[in-house]
């Protein structure tokens, strides 16, 4: 078999020593193509660019290998990097590697994991990489022998219709990480609290501040094998669909 | 009861016909605080703002009434509208009356959906409304009486736990729409085709364009509904595991 055609992005930018990293793994796999933004574009979710023209600047390219800056979102370097840097779908896509956790519900927020959806809407096995620590620093060597297990086996067996994995790695030594657990999202979320001030006008400004509150203690979730030192691996979908809430609303009588 | 005590916002911004003629509908209704960014900000998704600082700029303000206008995302509007506006929960969110659907694949790249599920996060009963009529000029005129009749189903009997409720209003005229479906999301993409240019130094640039693609015929779904004349309901959550394919990727020998 030809060697696969990965395409590689992230939310952190193209500078991010977490992409650095998963190009350098990925590049011993296939041929590799990265579209990263040109900053960090972390907390972006799904938002793509459609009021502003998009750019693509070459930083790096030679035999099997390319690397490009986009000013605009995960989601559009994704889209940018299939349809103009290709021209053609990639065989596999991975996002990462996070500099810190997109379990439980940061998932929501991630333009990480955004992109892996988007890809997977277009029908590229995508794998979102994350590493529990949002240092810049953060040791990724732990990392390394899960990425390439997991993309072995995306490659190998594909992965279901409509299906991504989102991965993320306890931030501890190698050889403390027990293994890999598949398992759901945590049912979490963050309690924000403000951080109010006064800016020399004496106008009042205020600050995004929060505490991450799990509220979930069964250990079939990605949050329970993070603490306690697993990989965790989670399938995800597109599909927002409360199905087990149909039946329900139905019987609310709204005809009219 | 007291009069519920509701928040409006939406992602195309405060001045958007959309959310004047909601936040009309919901005076009628109980105490309504107004969030909404100052600038369309459709197609952000659940992006959030971490790295500038938040602003809010008073509007109006009479008994029962107030509206702020946020330099923020639509989810920061919703949270800053509960934790410095109301500075309790809300009884009930509402988002909209979004120029556009956002049926389908839509809801992952939609603002006005990500402040409803941001809102679900924290356990408030919350519902986003949309229009499948991008103009400024839409005639909201037949949306009226199915938010009302909605919002009170809401309000009378709750959601379940979270879930909340993307509702879709197609572009016809009153006496045309046919009644309410309980539905879900159909299985659909955009097909993205870059508009490819060169600027007046030579440079590339890219404007994305796509179009709508359904890959899903049942008539279970909210594109169908819209399609056949009625509004679509469909009961959405934060969970995007896809809990169907855990069994099957558990079944990959990933021991190490």
């Amino acid at each position: 078999m030809d060697k696969p055609v990965i395409l590689v992005t992230n939310d952190d930018g193209i500078n991010a020593p977490g992409l650095i990293r998963l190009t350098e793994i990925v590049r011993s796999i296939g041929k590799v193509s990265v579209v990263a933004p040109e900053h960090s574009m972390s907390g972006t979710s799904h938002a793509i660019t459609a009021r502003n023209p998009l750019r693509l600047r070459l930083i790096d390219k030679e035999d099997g290998y390319e690397k490009y800056a986009c000013n605009g979102t995960p989601v559009d370097c994704m889209k940018l990097g299939e349809q103009i840097v290709l021209r053609r779908k990639p065989d596999l896509l991975v996002s990462g590697i996070n500099h810190g956790s997109n379990a439980a519900i940061n998932i929501l927020y991630s333009g990480t994991m955004a992109a892996v959806l988007e890809s997977t809407i277009v029908e590229v096995p995508s794998i979102g990489f994350s590493l529990s620590d949002y240092s810049m620093n953060a040791d990724f060597s732990p990392c390394e022998k899960y990425i390439r297990l997991i993309i072995d086996k995306v490659l190998e067996n594909g992965l279901p219709q409509d299906v991504c994995l989102n991965v993320n790695i306890p931030a501890v030594n190698s050889d403390e990480i027990k293994g890999i657990k598949v398992c759901r999202q945590a049912h979490s979320r963050w309690v924000e609290k403000y951080d109010e001030r006064k800016d020399p006008a004496n106008r009042d400004y205020y600050w995004l501040t929060g505490v991450f509150e799990l509220g979930d203690n069964e250990e079939d979730t990605d949050e329970w094998a993070l603490r306690n030192k697993y990989v965790s691996v989670v399938p995800v979908h597109f599909d927002l669909t409360a199905h087990h809430a149909i039946s329900k609303i139905k019987k609310w009588n709204m005809n009219v």
